[in-house]
């Protein structure tokens, strides 16, 4: 190896993952993780190795890159893992070409055009469902029959890091006749994942379920972050707004769809059967492990939650053929977030509302705190990553700290 | 007048609104409608009559333009007024200055980066809450208290002319115990208007109301096309998705708010009192009559609506106060939804729902058909404009027809 890579690194040698980066004198451009560095595209692209309009790597985003087709970027990806192995490669003795993470500014990896969340756990329905309705009407009838989604608001969409303010916003307290004004007072983190489109598509066109991974470029952890009294009160009829908007957090890093291959597991059975246009085949599901841990502030991280992305029962391919059935078209670089992302277990609930069960189960802190749900100053960390045969391949994590209303 | 107006021309010279064209010699471009004509104002910026960088004018949308502040693009506006009017200007004598519009193709004027719908007619919010809820709770809670809105998407928003398929999709016969999958069988319209925002927030920035007008930059017709069977399968507990996001049609010339400034008039009482944040001062409604028609297939076209924008309960300040009250950040070029306007009287409901009452009151047309919804080969027509004191300043229309599904 050309460069030194931890043991337990989420970047191995077999991920290659791509993001936007920036320096003291490097302005934004594509990158990609290797262990704790980055491997600066725009420097390897003037050793003129690579057969493309390099330009588009000094660019502030990657949907450019991202649109010149898995043909281009899988190749990148692959002679990337090639040189970085090979100690006579083009690479070699080029200490120039890499960066330290740690002294990079790591931006947004895409300009996002438009963003839809899916509700795809059907443990985290079935909770959510169980505390609002009752367990006998817990899951909506539609629930079994569509990948049941909404669209969200892509310009709230920022990268791992940046602070955010508790949002401020109407609720109506309970018994309370009319609705007051006031910093949320349920503020709870949503544990998704998301994928990223690397394909357009025309109006009207619908695409199958057998071709939507050629239309997915690669996947995030995500953060959606959501004011639960916001929400239940402004959310009936059109559903969530103000709750959603104030800010969704992404992990940088862009894992390829091919870096994660190794790691598809077969999908919960489906039961009743689908309709024709969102039947499967083969395994379209993955096994990566999640994790959220929350630090307050000045004390230790604890972790409040072991999940997994394989527990879906929706997959991506179904999402995105149910997305564009009617038409609907998409475009490169778009954010399709899997929905809250829940366990059968009581410790792989993805959101504070499900952990402390509507806050009649607070969690204990290891400070000897309790949280019903997120407070100033907590900052709530995301992790995610997949292992099997001795290959790793990570998200790094997405991480963001709650300041207080403005 | 440099150019001849027709007399009652929507495109006075009291009106000027901005958009995008181009013709077989012309790439698109940044032009003003004016009667019949099209000023086209990469070409009068070779006149070296601006003093900003006019090579915004020669891009495909209008975002860079409207992003220079009201302070230069009123100013535009109102040098071409004067210029108009002028025999002696710098526009005079110069034909290749103007394009016929009926010789030209008329563009998206803006990208959108992210579409939001709000439900803020009273009388539409009501008649629906009347057909589904019955009349005792026709109006939710929150309704009074919130303009309610949710998340479009931004992609599917198109101009005016282009023909759309009927979508397809997931839908619940009556009494059927399964869903099934095909054509929308209830195809309606929704009569909108949409406003176009001309300046960025930042993440955690609100707009007061009485700061919203300097945000707002200019208004469309939008007619906000629904799947009402897919809608109504699809829409608990999360919202409107595939049932709306096939396709939205905008009038293409952006009219600005000083074009409608004459037009302002009080709105409706709003009772009970809205929390401080989201009171106002002055008349924050427009009066805008619309009008909707539908042309079937080889037939006249008939009126079937007649409406007003003043009938909002809402206004644009409002909603835009609400949106970003918990530090959602917005873009220019964003559009927002006013919701379906309806009025008071049967003749003035925004939405085939509504004006056939669910299917039960089917409408007569000419042609000896009748429409519960709308049928292959229709063309639905949206007109609006305002007048007062011999001004008249109007949007053209929105028009878009149907074909059958795919």
């Amino acid at each position: 190896m050309i460069i030194n890579v931890p043991e337990n690194s989420d970047f191995s040698i077999h991920n290659i993952p791509f993001g936007i980066f920036s320096t003291a004198d490097r302005s934004p451009r594509a990158g990609v993780a290797i262990g704790e560095h980055i491997l600066d595209l725009a420097a390897v692209a003037e050793l003129d190795v690579f057969d493309f309009n390099t330009a588009i790597l000094e660019k502030e985003v990657l949907n450019d890159f991202i649109a010149l087709g898995k043909s281009i970027t899988n190749k990148v990806r692959r002679d990337i893992q090639h040189w970085l192995q090979d100690e006579n490669s083009v690479l070699a003795d080029k200490p120039e070409l890499f960066v330290l993470q740690s002294e990079a500014q790591i931006h947004m990896p895409v300009y996002i055009g438009d963003y839809t969340d899916f509700y795809s756990s059907i443990e985290h329905a079935t909770n959510v469902g169980i505390m609002f309705r009752g367990p006998e009407n817990a899951l909506m009838p539609n629930w079994k029959h569509i990948p049941v989604g909404y669209h969200g608001r892509a310009s709230s969409i920022v990268a791992s890091g940046l602070p955010m303010h508790r949002p401020k916003g109407q609720t109506l307290p309970k018994d309370a006749e009319a609705p007051i004004y006031g910093p949320c007072q349920r503020l709870d983190f949503e544990l998704e994942m998301g994928f990223i489109t690397g394909k357009n598509t025309n109006l009207g066109e619908s695409i199958a379920t057998e071709d939507a991974e050629d239309y997915i470029f690669g996947m995030v952890l995500l953060n959606d972050w959501s004011a639960r009294d916001i929400q239940k009160w402004e959310y009936v009829p059109l559903g969530p707004f103000l709750a959603k908007n104030f800010a969704s957090h992404i992990s940088p890093w862009i894992v390829t769809l091919e870096a994660l291959e190794p790691f598809r597991v077969s999908g919960p059975k489906q039961e009743p059967k689908v309709l024709p246009y969102l039947a499967y085949e083969g395994n379209k599901n993955y096994d990566i492990k999640l994790q959220v841990g929350i630090q307050p502030e000045g004390a230790e991280e604890q972790v409040v939650c072991n999940s997994n992305f394989k527990y879906m029962y929706w997959n991506m391919a179904q999402q995105l053929a149910h997305h564009t059935v009617n038409g609907c078209n998409i475009n490169v670089g778009d954010l399709y977030g899997s929905g809250t992302i829940s366990g059968k277990d009581e410790n792989s609930y993805g959101s504070m509302l499900e952990l402390a069960w509507m806050g009649t189960k607070p969690l204990k802190m290891k400070d000897g705190s309790e949280r019903k749900f997120i407070n100033d100053g907590d900052t709530v960390i995301i992790r995610g990553h997949s292992e099997k045969d001795g290959k790793r391949v990570g998200f790094g994590e997405v991480s963001a700290k709650v300041l207080p209303a403005k």
